[in-house]
């Protein structure tokens, strides 16, 4: 996704390779290779990072990177921008990462149980993902490290500044940093997940006057009553604009024709979207609307052109591809 | 909900006082009184305490109670068992308050944005609400307080140890008791009451020899596919076992009938329903299973109940009861 980013070494448990493994296959990340994770997260990342230090964790030895950055799998809604801040912060200073404000005052318990103080809250933040490191800096500390540090300690800012002397610069993020911890946070992702697809729909009408005029409208009524990015095209068989907007992130699209037989049309949608590999990571929602304006179409035809859409959409919904068939029928009349 | 809670103070923003007495009005919430919140989380606690020990905050003084809770009303999922935890170790240790282990490392910053140390995370704790307070000791602290403390201070267990020389008790809560904080964090909150209120559905049937064998399936059924308590009961025109059912925690309703005309049923069922003051808090659902085992039922006839159900539905939607209806018919044929 973000192209200065030149290896990604993801730290997997022995148990979970394979299926990591098939994951990368099957989305076909090429820059994306796997470690096998230690017991602890400081044993995890260790390795990881040995990866481009010593020539028994890879067949060929990586090139060592100035800068890397250590992020975790938990925290999935990680932009480019927070990635940029740390890791030209880590130039500068040689560690940086991201923080949040504290949620909840912080307090020390005593032996028995009782409150031992408690922190002036606004003195402390929470020490979040990703963090950025000079690479000779974070593997030195590393190196340097006790067991006791590798088996007990989960600060990588903390290791850079007990072996490395370096002061990590503190660098604000984003609330969508948190981490993924309880069931109410696969809720919230999830929702996170639909509200970023929804934001954008695509509109593709043929060029024909009065599909075009249908498809304007839409636009415009999608426009004032979501937040929504519409794009009207025209469509043809050969659309190279049809094209590019595949390769960008939209995953809702309505198709409106008033073909006879619109099923041709989807088809060529259908295989389009395949092409793009948009439908790998989401659901992609295609509305096909069928205009029926002449009024020589009958209600049966209709229906019949509505049981080969559905049965097309079933098809399709393997390839994560979900076909809704819409038909709209009326007459053409005087007042009209 | 917990009767031995005699009063609840709600500290509102003079802004939003007008909307919380009507919803303690719609809700007919007795024990709840209001009082104007301050400009800070501790002025606003201060008033609240006042009402029992200060005649001007009250037309009548209250009785002072031995002990008070503190809560938060962002924190919607509290559940009785850590309020009596709290309230029980305050009595013994003066003060006490709910603790959750820290999701993220904490840390220090210096005045040039860079780290200034870590804290050792399994040495700390967050702070949670509920806490709970001799009241004399949470009073005596809130007037012994100086105004920095009353503008910047967050934590109540601080007072008590400072003012009072109390060391709070802390009693671990659970991960429910989160802070409803960004946006997420309502997701999350709704996914978790939706959860809750589809952990129980409530079979009814009519006493009545191939309508209870439906329902027995439905049980049996229910039981191997999700988490469901489940519970069968016959209906009668007065069945106080069935008034019992509805004065229970149950949001979701299943009835099964075979008479022609299911209407006035479904009309007596919701309206004990509504009587048991069920849909104030959460919509009900009421799915009504109408069985057409004899054949002289037609199809036509089917459907204009149908329509008669969907009429139904829509007025009582109003009182917050979604009435679905379903139309099952089949003929009793030799092989059955």
């Amino acid at each position: 996704r973000i192209s200065w980013i030149s290896k990604i070494i993801v730290v997997v448990s022995p148990e979970n390779i394979e299926t990591m493994k098939s994951i990368i296959e099957k989305y076909g990340h090429e820059r994306v290779m796997i470690v096998e994770g230690g017991i602890t997260r400081h044993r995890s990342i260790f390795n990881g990072l040995k990866v481009f230090a010593e020539n028994e964790f890879s067949n060929h030895l990586l090139q060592k990177p100035e800068v890397v950055i250590i992020h975790d799998a938990v925290r999935p809604f990680v932009e480019e921008d927070i990635l940029s801040k740390v890791v030209l912060a880590a130039k500068e200073h040689g560690a940086a990462g991201a923080i949040r404000p504290l949620v909840s005052t912080v307090i020390a318990s005593a032996a028995d149980g009782c409150l031992d103080h408690s922190l002036e809250r606004a003195r402390y933040r929470a020490s979040e993902m990703p963090q950025a490191f000079l690479f000779d800096v974070i593997y030195e500390a590393y190196q340097q490290c006790t067991d006791y540090d590798l088996d007990y300690g989960t600060e990588c800012l903390h290791l850079a500044l007990k072996y490395c002397n370096t002061n990590a610069k503190l660098v604000e993020g984003t609330a969508d940093l948190w981490k993924v911890t309880y069931k109410r946070d696969l809720y919230a992702a999830e929702s996170i997940i639909k509200d970023n697809l929804s934001q954008q729909v695509c509109v593709i009408t043929y060029v024909k006057e009065a599909v075009a005029q249908v498809g304007f409208l839409l636009h415009e009524y999608l426009k004032s009553q979501i937040k929504v990015e519409a794009v009207s095209v025209s469509l043809s068989k050969s659309d190279s604009h049809l094209q590019d907007l595949f390769s960008g992130q939209c995953y809702n699209f309505v198709c409106i024709n008033d073909k006879k037989y619109a099923i041709q049309e989807t088809q060529q949608l259908v295989d389009m979207l395949e092409k793009s590999n948009i439908p790998l990571l989401y659901p992609v929602v295609l509305i096909s609307v069928h205009l029926g304006v002449s009024e020589n179409i009958s209600f049966s035809i209709g229906m019949e052109e509505l049981t080969r859409i559905k049965k097309f959409a079933r098809e399709v919904k393997k390839k994560n591809i979900l076909v809704y068939g819409l038909l709209i029928q009326y007459k053409v009349s005087n007042s009209f």
